[in-house]
């Protein structure tokens, strides 16, 4: 083991990667690798709908090979290379994917839509899919969590630039490379970091991880082909660790690794919008709740929040559903007014509805640097003086209070019936979640 | 005009790309243009043969869809996103391509790479393709020069950073794109940056640029189906120039822009490696032609350099051709020995021939900081003690001593002359060089 830890992250990372076997991982861990692998399922169908999915459908499969692959809820297959975008845009265009607690990143969308697209492609059984798929989560969180805060405050996406990383890791595990190589393939997801923050609010958000889960592939296929790469692409000289972050903490790539598994800590949204707005739906839903006035008797709502959430979804007046997911004062009325937090409430017709847009303006946010990012505090003030105090820091879907089994299948079925109709979506979301069961993915491109 | 300025950077550039014409550009331009492409047809027929070109072309065409773009030297043909990855690496894995002066860009690998095979695809005359490359070149190194120094001396690799913006607007002119498309391509193409300068040295340097070619195609191909992103991708809150470096000059991308043209700054190497080791090559090149010695009667060499020169190339023990480009060491020795500095002096063969080493055991260097970076001084201590002295500022292949048409004419011939033919080579460097009065590229696919 000194041998290995002296040859750097990405060869430990490697070796990981390379030698780890399901059978051998707790099932603690396995159980929650499915359980990650049901949400975004559900998020990639549920998302299928979204214009942004069917543009980039078009332009990834405009010159398309043999159709080996799934583009989930679409109805369709393409090449593994062009699924793993389309995959990858629709299950992070609603926002509604997972997140590993450590890093903010959103370990599926780019690591199951490479994964996924090549499992299929190469007939592998529903464990090299998850076995993959836990690889690499773990490549991308750790190296996250080795440049975190400072890789994303700078401006980074860290979804997309991690996401490459762990794309690749899976790619080259489905592969069956061995560790020199899969080291190659890590560095070669490294050097294709996506992407910029400036991109949040357009689409391009979600072209990120789908743009990750290419590049992980194409790292892979390089790699089994012997296209060699630095063998140090994380934290050598002029690597990813250097360049993408002004902190590298290369501990938290080393430290338990093979036995504390990063999955553990992926969480799953309640809510279809930023998780940084989480805590304040989920006060607003708690008050709306007690029933003890009418929203007509609201004359204020004032939040105190994370400085994160006034960055991230500060918008005073969003004008579309899309910016209604990056408006804090419009989460907060939606969840008021209509009493949920879920796509429904992000469309355009409830972010544009008289009564929502009227709740809204009387929402106002101060910044506490102080918070942790999962608190929050709303105070409702009413119309005859009296105020209405509720806080909390680990809100419906922190890893203090996660969602159970029962509630991801019904957020699973709330975003795959519209798309697949209940029948289809009952049999699909049965077959994800015995996935490890399965001899193949066959059931894929029957059910998704 | 002044609306445009306050538009910012991206829509400056964007407009440029979408509305000038190949006749209402200086002649000077169109030549140089056209001597930029053929000096790089040349460096990908002639680096065709390379095995990093065979393992590239492997895995890029795993799933490749029509064969409609010509993989250069390779007599195959592929989808135009393999044939830009495969041209990408052929035409820069031997570091023989060329370098914008003010930036250290290669422009044309990343940006012919994906302007030839999509104009293939469509079809595009001779005009449209040199247009669109020219395009591309623009806003390439108009960013790149805004970004540098801080952004290469971070550890990016220029080419193919920069290399993706410059893709992504030469594919948005040549899928006809309006400003407002063409901007978000080149936001979407600024969001995916390859790739990290720890890769020198293995055959990752040569997939940057090719990857920055892929990634300029499907920013051009998603915003023409709509798929929206930042108008602001380069000089945004969290955009390129923010995230990617610590000093960002907009006015380089502004000042002069449709007047000043960064192709003249275009510069080709007479010899097959690095930049940085070009001065050096040629003082012992005229050393060698004084023919006043022997080389037995050479002791010592001693290299006065700019300090990039020792940062790039200051590997003592080569052990590789590829090694030896590496290596300012072996350059100096094997100009002194061979009497040249092409691509057969930097073989496995060359830098391991013992009179090769012996000599380059005999090279030392001295960083000098103020030197400017086209700065070397050679001295040669002779057995009789006496020594030979040479310096230049302007080596051949720089902007004030450029290689001549016909020169270049020659480099072309002995790059494509081993892989295609004397008079294959010879027929596709006439098409080359007429390109702009051919109405469509149908001789590429005929003889390149």
């Amino acid at each position: 083991m000194a041998e290995v830890l002296q040859a750097g992250a990405t060869r430990l990372l490697a070796e990981l990667v390379a030698t780890t076997r399901w059978q051998d991982v707790p099932a603690a861990v396995r159980h929650e690798t499915v359980r990650s692998f049901v949400n975004w399922l559900g998020c990639a169908v549920g998302g299928a709908p979204h214009p942004g999915v069917a543009a980039a459908m078009r332009a990834a499969t405009a010159y398309a090979g043999a159709p080996t692959a799934t583009l989930l809820g679409l109805g369709r297959r393409s090449d593994p290379v062009a699924a793993a975008l389309v995959n990858g845009v629709s299950s992070h265009v609603l926002d509604y994917d997972d997140t590993h607690d450590g890093t903010l990143i959103h370990p599926s969308s780019p690591v199951l839509s490479a994964a996924l697209a090549l499992a299929e492609d190469r007939g592998a059984s529903g464990v090299a899919l998850l076995e993959a798929f836990l690889m690499g989560v773990e490549a991308a969180c750790r190296v996250g969590m080795a440049i975190s805060p400072a890789h994303y405050d700078a401006g980074w996406h860290i979804t997309g630039t991690c996401g490459s990383i762990g794309a690749a890791a899976a790619a080259a595990r489905l592969l069956c490379l061995d560790a020199a190589r899969t080291a190659w393939a890590i560095g070669m997801g490294a050097s294709q970091p996506v992407g910029l923050r400036v991109h949040f609010g357009s689409m391009v958000k979600s072209f990120h991880p789908g743009r990750a889960a290419q590049n992980g592939i194409l790292a892979a296929l390089l790699a089994a082909e012997g296209f060699d790469a630095a063998p140090d692409g994380i934290e050598g000289r002029r690597g990813f660790a250097e360049v993408l972050s002004s902190a590298y903490a290369p501990e938290r790539i080393s430290e338990g690794l093979g036995t504390q598994w990063e999955i553990m800590r992926n969480t799953y949204k309640p809510f279809a919008c930023g998780l940084v707005v989480h805590p304040a739906i989920d006060l607003c839903l708690q008050l709306r709740a007690e029933r003890g006035f009418s929203l007509d008797a609201i004359e204020e709502v004032r939040l105190r929040v994370h400085p994160l959430v006034m960055d991230l979804t500060g918008k005073r007046e969003p004008m579309s559903g899309l910016e209604g997911k990056f408006s804090i004062f419009h989460a907060a009325a939606v969840a008021l007014v209509d009493g949920d937090g879920g796509e429904a409430e992000f469309s355009d017709a409830r972010v544009l509805a008289p009564e929502v847009v009227a709740m809204r303006r009387r929402v106002s946010a101060t910044v506490e640097p102080g918070f942790k990012r999962t608190q929050c505090e709303v105070v409702l003030r009413l119309r005859d003086g009296s105020e209405r105090r509720i806080e909390t820091t680990t809100p419906l879907g922190s890893l203090e209070k996660p969602m159970s089994d029962e509630a991801l299948g019904r957020k699973f079925l709330g975003l795959a019936t519209p798309v697949l109709g209940a029948d289809g979506a009952g049999r699909l979301l049965a077959a994800a979640w015995s996935a490890a069961e399965r001899p193949d993915l066959g059931w894929v491109a029957a059910e998704g």
